[in-house]
């Protein structure tokens, strides 16, 4: 007897209650992209190693599920979509007509320390517009993230969007006179782990990412000043405060412009209240270009929920095809999270429409109308083997159908067929050839999804 | 520039419209389920390697991708999911109420040279009934099989299901003498493998089984016979032959007893006109203990489309509790290729329900009534960006949708907007607050899903 009786650990069995659930939050995902007008793609869950060492960030790289497959091929499992969504589209970026709005829902592998909010195999909705570099991109993006929270019920005292801008620290760099981009991308991952980190270890931080001359302490206080700026007012105080030549300003003006457009267009989509300026996020992978963002749980120990941004030149680096893009990522593991804590998960039902119950003598006609029935769309089941009448009908009430189908021989021999609706315990002779209708149309607008 | 713009081999992207029909395949899995009140389930798609070690056959665990983890587990892919059924089942069986009526959809791997039918990764609805030992099992899942095809429009010109006896086979063995079941798995497999090989390999195989003092053209003789039986009155033939002793005549004649019940069974079910008794049959994996049966394209050169049958033993085996179980699997690969064959695959399409245009000085109106609209439940897009009403009006087109909706500041200015129906060209005049209903109520029944 061999016993394997458990998962890998930071995987996940769904037995069916949980799997009903699961469903259900894939359900609301793609209703959420139909009314969005998102189209579906997917993609292998196991790809070429090099699909993802070119483009994902060290952190990922380290936590691949990685192998040779029987071909000597380097392999992994996914860890993220965005690569093979490059793939897809820079194979077609001549043909597909742009923008490409494009979603898919992935089964996502990491290996990390399982713990709270964190599995090893999880799921993701992964959103993307590919080939509109306008701000009402990131509008259009945002405003379904937002959705995609508020059609399980969850409101702005429960979740909120953080939006940031990679170009306005990389200008404020600039403007400290920090031009070299390896230098940029150094000091924004240390901005992007600014929450976490104790003082004297950002101090150490910086220091190892500034030019050797410079102020450290300056800088910290410029940055956590820019970082607490909550209107594009303060921005500009930030950009005045290090007089910067008329270039870099006039690029400043024009960047608080589409700050501008950006904030009009969320209030135009009701989006305004949900989103907060906050430059302390960043994103910590290295291919974001702009505008970026992160859903948070509203309560005190609010948790990242989700998060995205533009990416423009990830696509002309992997495939050569120039493409601004932008997206966002939501996960199942921190959303069920939250539906739990506020009760809002989406309630699981197994709806049976009809029992049927026979006698030895009837069961060839009942079964007959069994198949008649399921063929009319109704969910229909009955009790296998050969059982007694009363123990039918025990069984049939485990099962809470809509209607138990008693098929009696008095009653068959005038084509007819007993039917009780359960909750109203209302019951009727039926003939067979109008059992479908009968139940179809009781049903209809009260009982049936 | 990295440029890795290929799956690995047997591995498929699925592109927006293959995307759609392959998820169509699965709507229409999930319904055939629902109606039969089967339950959904789901288990990882990366496993404990002695999970499928332990139980698959030969075949399947060389074909497995398998590697070690970070931790230094041996895990593989799932090549199939009745193991991890065998499990959730196992963990839970005294608390499951029985019959356990279950199905998943999953993604399983093997490597396989792809080929046509073939591929490395592919789709299987998976079904099965678990604990439950009359052979009213075999005829609810044999029916819910067939529905899985007809749900497409294939009918009986286009498949059919051929139904075998494992135990039949057993007791033929016995009849002959042949008691050890080492020796009875090898007869099985030599025949499992008997429409494929050439009369001399087929003698090599026999004698390589046969105890040394047996006849083995004799044994090819009486096989093919047995083989060739298409009524009950045939196997009985075959048995008579043999001169059974009184014991085995008498559980012949149960089994023959309960052939008789379960063709009765599928006749009610209105599946009596798709089953076609076929002994040469046997089906590979060991694990089968009674009827096996496989769905088979009506065709010539028809091929394997599905296949399944009884496997009493397996969860003693595994977990230690002892329960019957029958189940059959469908994959989608050689599903999609009979489909497109007679032109029944499902038909794709991306409904549009309004296209939203607007001047730059109704761009907030428009937005704040997108989201409105998109609230009701509708599907509503724009373009992206600022661009002029008339390449707006360009881009509607392109996406064919039902309504467009123009924003027009004089129009506007009285509440209203312009509301064209686009395959009627209708056009009317409709306030803000009336839109959702007016697109949905004009929607109804006809356009929307």
């Amino acid at each position: 007897m061999a016993v394997v009786m458990e998962t890998l650990p930071g995987f996940r069995d769904f037995y069916p209650t949980e799997c009903a659930a699961r469903n259900a939050l894939f359900t609301a995902w793609r209703e959420v992209a139909r009314r969005f007008h998102f189209l579906e793609f997917d993609s292998p869950i196991l790809e070429p190693l090099e699909l993802f060492t070119e483009k994902s960030g060290e952190e990922i790289r380290e936590q691949l599920f990685t192998f040779e497959d029987r071909g000597g091929r380097k392999v992994a499992l996914r860890p993220e979509t965005t690569p093979s969504l490059v793939r897809l589209i820079g194979t077609r970026a001549a043909s597909l007509k742009k923008p490409i709005k494009w979603f898919n829902i992935t089964e996502n592998f990491r290996y990390e320390r399982p713990q709270k909010g964190r599995l090893r195999s999880f799921y993701q909705f992964n959103v993307d517009i590919v080939g509109e570099d306008s701000y009402s991109a990131e509008a259009e993006l945002i405003a379904l993230a937002i959705e995609s929270f508020s059609i399980f019920g969850l409101s702005r005292q429960h979740f909120y969007v953080r939006l940031s801008d990679r170009q306005i620290w990389v200008l404020w760099l600039k403007a400290l006179g920090i031009g070299e981009s390896s230098l940029q991308l150094g000091l924004l991952n240390v901005l992007d782990k600014w929450e976490r980190r104790e003082r004297k270890d950002l101090e150490k931080d910086v220091s190892h990412c500034l030019p050797p001359a410079a102020n450290v302490q300056e800088f910290l206080i410029r940055a956590e000043k820019l970082r607490q700026s909550s209107t594009l007012q303060e921005i500009r105080g930030c950009f005045d405060a290090l007089n910067p030549n008329d270039a870099l300003k006039e690029a400043v003006d024009q960047r608080l412009l589409t700050w501008e457009k950006l904030l009009a267009e969320l209030d135009a989509l009701q989006c305004g209240s949900f989103v907060q300026m906050d430059l302390g996020i960043v994103r910590g992978l290295a291919y974001y270009t702009g505008f970026v963002f992160e859903v948070f749980e509203a309560s005190l120990d609010g948790r990242a929920l989700a998060g995205g941004g533009r990416y423009d030149l990830l696509f002309e680096k992997l495939t050569g095809h120039s493409l601004p893009a932008v997206g966002f990522a939501v996960g199942d593991v921190t959303l069920v999270d939250i539906l739990q804590k506020y009760r809002l998960l989406p309630k699981v039902t197994f709806s049976l429409d009809c029992f049927v119950i026979f006698e030895n003598s009837t069961r060839k006609q009942a079964l007959q109308d069994v198949g008649h029935l399921r063929q009319n769309g109704l969910s229909v089941t009955y009790a296998l083997g050969e059982s007694t009448v009363s123990k039918q009908f025990k069984k049939a009430f485990e099962y809470n159908p809509n209607f138990i189908l008693f098929y009696g021989s008095d009653e068959l021999s005038n084509n007819q067929v007993q039917v009780k609706h359960v909750t109203t315990h209302n019951v009727a002779l039926v003939e067979r050839e109008k059992l479908a209708n009968f139940v179809c149309n009781y049903t209809t607008g009260s009982k049936r999804e």
